[in-house]
């Protein structure tokens, strides 16, 4: 294969990043080696995601969204990368709408670019059942308790299309996340593992939140840990509809309606720099 | 302070990896803080040094290069770096010799691309009296016993500028390159701790060498490791003039003529992509 220059723009949502590629006014032709090359911090571009700008053909949508790991998988849905994706296509000229309709793997999204250059992304509907999460347990309840050995451990459960357990902390800073966090998510009742979000309660209008992701550990900025927090939080009668969350990584807005309801997160995209990669 | 675009070249060798700035055709005004937010791999361009490609006044130099590390301090020399550099200067058209003096902040060096597109560098006279290392000991020996609770370790003790202790072992897959590395780098006899290299002779032409580094632990291709380890393999009669180096991130030549004669290493200098950051 002949040698190809590709242009690509390096961007983050809160310390979550991407390499966003526009494949719609240059060919291009990612396969799972590519982007496990393009991936590597050292002797790659180095990202946690590579986005990618596809056309979409017919009326529904405007882009075609697709997202890969670092380690080549495709993804269906990242929060943090849609924002990101959305500041792309409006910064590039690919649209001059506010309001873009994309297709992803998962189905239509609406992200909105908000006046202050924030970016809303619609993040579905929380799913509660114990079995759509999936979790092991006979019925839906507000909290489980569930024996850890030595400790019992209360929380919620909740879908947003990845699992979330949420535990009520009084302090964010003292919770055991890594040790707690580790037990929980590979706990036999959370047949795929679990997140596990560790939320201390401010106000009606404001949490701290940290969360332990599945197969990574701690991360700076988990979207979906967010919106199932306040939904956790909300479902207890503790939060308002709309709620801002402080996340180790910044400050996300999170707003929901009740049961039945999308979730919504407002949150920053930052470009970084643009590149030129030969591959 | 207005916003400004400035470009840069991301290069690695062997896995070091590099963000390139041409100081001569365009103003740059690095601080620490800056150095600091460009290094960060994901909110920055990501990076283990920043190089700087200045001019220089004099007849003895072409460029200055200086090195600042991921943490904003100068550093006097790197050698994966000084190739990348020469490989820089060469492929931006800013110089048509392939034989390129430079000055660093520790002297003037002598950077050589070879036909093959790899790169030599001068690395330094070694150095191997105990208080030159720095190492706590009486007198010079071509090794050295030291007890480490349990077992006792037999080392070469070789400084290219820093630190360096060689072990020869029978198999470098099977090294306790971390637990070992450890106790020896942080022992009260290295005041400056020590860099700790684990060679296997295979013939007098090649080794195989993995190195614990000084703070930050195994690292893929150690640049002054492969020096130490053939300044010591050649000290105890093991090895040739010419030695290639196998290290976990690739393939170094280190030629050695002797006791008072600088060493050069010869390996390849890889460039990723060229960007553009908005500072």
């Amino acid at each position: 294969m002949l040698a190809q220059s590709i242009r690509f723009t390096k961007m983050h949502g809160l310390g979550n990043d991407f390499a966003v590629f526009d494949a719609i006014n240059q060919p291009l032709d990612f396969n799972e080696q590519l982007v496990r090359q393009l991936a590597d911090r050292h002797e790659g571009i180095g990202f946690d995601q590579l986005l990618l700008v596809e056309p979409h053909a017919g009326d529904d949508a405007d882009f075609r969204y697709r997202i890969f790991n670092a380690d080549g998988s495709e993804v269906e849905h990242c929060g943090n990368g849609a924002r990101c994706f959305a500041r792309f296509v409006y910064e590039q000229g690919l649209t001059q709408k506010t309001r873009i309709p994309v297709m992803t793997e998962s189905g239509r999204i609406v992200l909105e670019l908000t006046a202050d250059g924030q970016v809303t992304v619609n993040m579905g509907i929380p799913r509660l059942e114990p079995a759509e999460i999936p979790f092991i347990f006979q019925a839906r309840q507000m909290l489980y308790t569930v024996d850890l050995g030595q400790d019992a451990v209360q929380f919620a459960a909740v879908s947003m299309g990845n699992p979330h357990a949420v535990l009520q902390v009084a302090d964010t800073q003292a919770a055991p996340v890594e040790s707690l966090g580790a037990s929980l998510e590979s706990h036999p009742l959370f047949p795929k593992r679990v997140n596990v979000g560790f939320m201390q309660v401010i106000n009606p209008q404001q949490i701290r939140l940290r969360v332990f992701e599945r197969g990574t550990g701690e991360t700076r900025a988990c979207g979906t840990g967010a919106c199932a927090a306040v939904v956790a939080g909300r479902l207890q009668g503790l939060l308002a509809e709309q709620v801002q969350v402080d996340l180790p990584g910044g400050r996300l807005q999170i707003a929901w309606q009740g049961e039945g309801q999308p979730v919504y997160m407002t949150g920053p995209a930052t470009t970084v720099y643009t590149g030129t990669v030969t591959v």
